[in-house]
């Protein structure tokens, strides 16, 4: 088995895209913890969505990673492409990762940034959230810590590949092996155990599956039918529309885990739904504020 | 309790609405059954959707009713607002009812009015299907058959609020029980009597939740968080995701069973999603042939 340090290497190795030149990375804090912030030159200019709220919507962004590799500059394409759609800037957080720091460590991070956007004024109201894999499990938990913390919710949230079970107990565990091109159970077991070797892994803020979801935002889920996953997010759907959240579940066929990385014209296609969500729950987007535009 | 007559008089006296003047009604058959036809004087004026296709598409629609009452007349409306957005006609099918027809009079006629008009020289990637309630159910029943009987997929299906359990198995069917505004499961068990009285209710062909769902067209399920029947929706999409369908779910909270019946933002603002997805899975729309288009 490879180092902790080498499985580092090789995904960051694997996934970080050149970006275009109109992005401008910079180096922030938030909560505590170093971030990436992305702007775009000519915000708005992948649509009609964005230059007209002022550049004040803020995309707070969860890498993917199973909370032990990853980091914001290796899915910065993915941020970039939701942030096309709105008129502002997104921050991705680096937060803690196991197994040096294990749970809570990186929820922590993540509702401290949360509340640190909220009190420097930023409006919630212009806030969306995402992440994928991990990041968008955390997301959830965010948003349900920010929720019982009394804080108010953010416009919305979009869940690309969510890992919301960590007990692993989804039917697609077992009815995806083999078909799954990327993972085995023994991989997202290895994860779980670097992130939380000790304590309760159906805890509602270790697997959000099994939490009270209700309070939350409207949430976009995508996932691949090809997933291992596939059920974490079918049942994150179930679950929250249950507690009567507004949620719009995608299952693309045949895709694998975050397939919005691929250079695929579902992965464009999926992206650009998730941005045009994302604008179409923040004010001044002169879309109607249904449950569900899409 | 009210004889079947009495309510299939209510049923019919709740939900007919005018239609507006620019649809004309007409009585035709199909697949051996008394349907309605509907088109409209200038299709296509919803959107750019329509009027580029030379007014071949077909919206096949099956109505709801607890397979006991209801109509192609009663649910026009609905019917109306998708056919909106396409560019020719829609066919309501006045499928058998039970209990005078019990299953599987239903399913053979949904059946024979699909192969049908595929007989006739319709284009099957012109063809959509949409149903509600029990109506939903028999479209993916439909689907199913027509897979394995050889017969072409039409090009997608819009599924409201789907009745596709009939042993009631749903965690929703408890859950849900007094937040329902409508129905108890009572009234499902009733309506179960009198269409399947004997035989297997968790058949494939009567509870497609159950049935394999693979090389089914793109769905799309809208349903409402209030409604017993929320977990026939979320089981049927994780199902045909599981099988490789393309398939969106919506869930709209605190909405109630078809809420798109409803004179309220959230009920156009379904329809409205509804018909710019079968519109989109159309040829000629100019729109990606993406699985998940909205």
């Amino acid at each position: 088995m490879q180092s902790v340090a080498e499985q580092r290497a090789q995904f960051s190795t694997m996934l970080t895209r050149p970006l275009p030149d109109d992005v401008e990375l910079s180096a922030t804090t938030l909560g505590g913890r170093p971030a990436l912030e992305l702007r775009i030159e000519a915000p708005g200019t992948a649509g009609t969505e964005g230059a007209t709220r002022g550049g004040e919507d803020v995309l707070l962004y969860f890498h993917g990673g199973g909370f032990v590799v990853g980091s914001p500059r290796a899915t910065a394409h993915l941020t970039v492409a939701l942030l096309r759609h709105l008129d502002g800037r997104a921050i991705s957080l680096d937060y803690r990762l196991a197994p040096e720091e294990p749970f809570p460590a990186a929820p922590d991070d993540c509702l401290a940034a949360y509340l640190e956007l909220l009190e420097s004024g930023v409006d919630p109201r212009r806030v969306v959230i995402a992440g994928d894999s991990a990041g968008a499990g955390l997301a959830v938990v965010t948003l349900l810590r920010a929720r019982d913390a009394g804080s108010p919710m953010p416009a919305a949230a979009v869940l690309f590949s969510p890992w919301a079970d960590l007990t692993l107990g989804g039917a697609s565990m077992r009815s995806k092996v083999g078909i799954d091109p990327i993972f085995t159970p023994t991989a997202f077991e290895w994860y779980s155990d670097q992130y939380l070797p000790d304590g309760d892994r159906s805890a509602p803020e270790a697997s959000p599956v099994f939490a009270d979801l209700a309070g939350l935002p409207p949430l976009l889920i995508q996932v691949g039918s090809s997933e291992l996953l596939l059920d974490d997010a079918v049942r994150l759907a179930g679950r929250a529309g249950a507690d009567e959240v507004a949620v719009t579940l995608e299952i693309a066929p045949r895709e694998p885990h975050v397939f919005q990385h691929n250079d695929s014209a579902e992965a464009t296609a999926a992206l650009e739904r998730a941005g045009r969500f994302l604008a179409s729950r923040l004010p001044g987007d002169g879309a109607p504020t249904e449950a569900h535009q899409a």
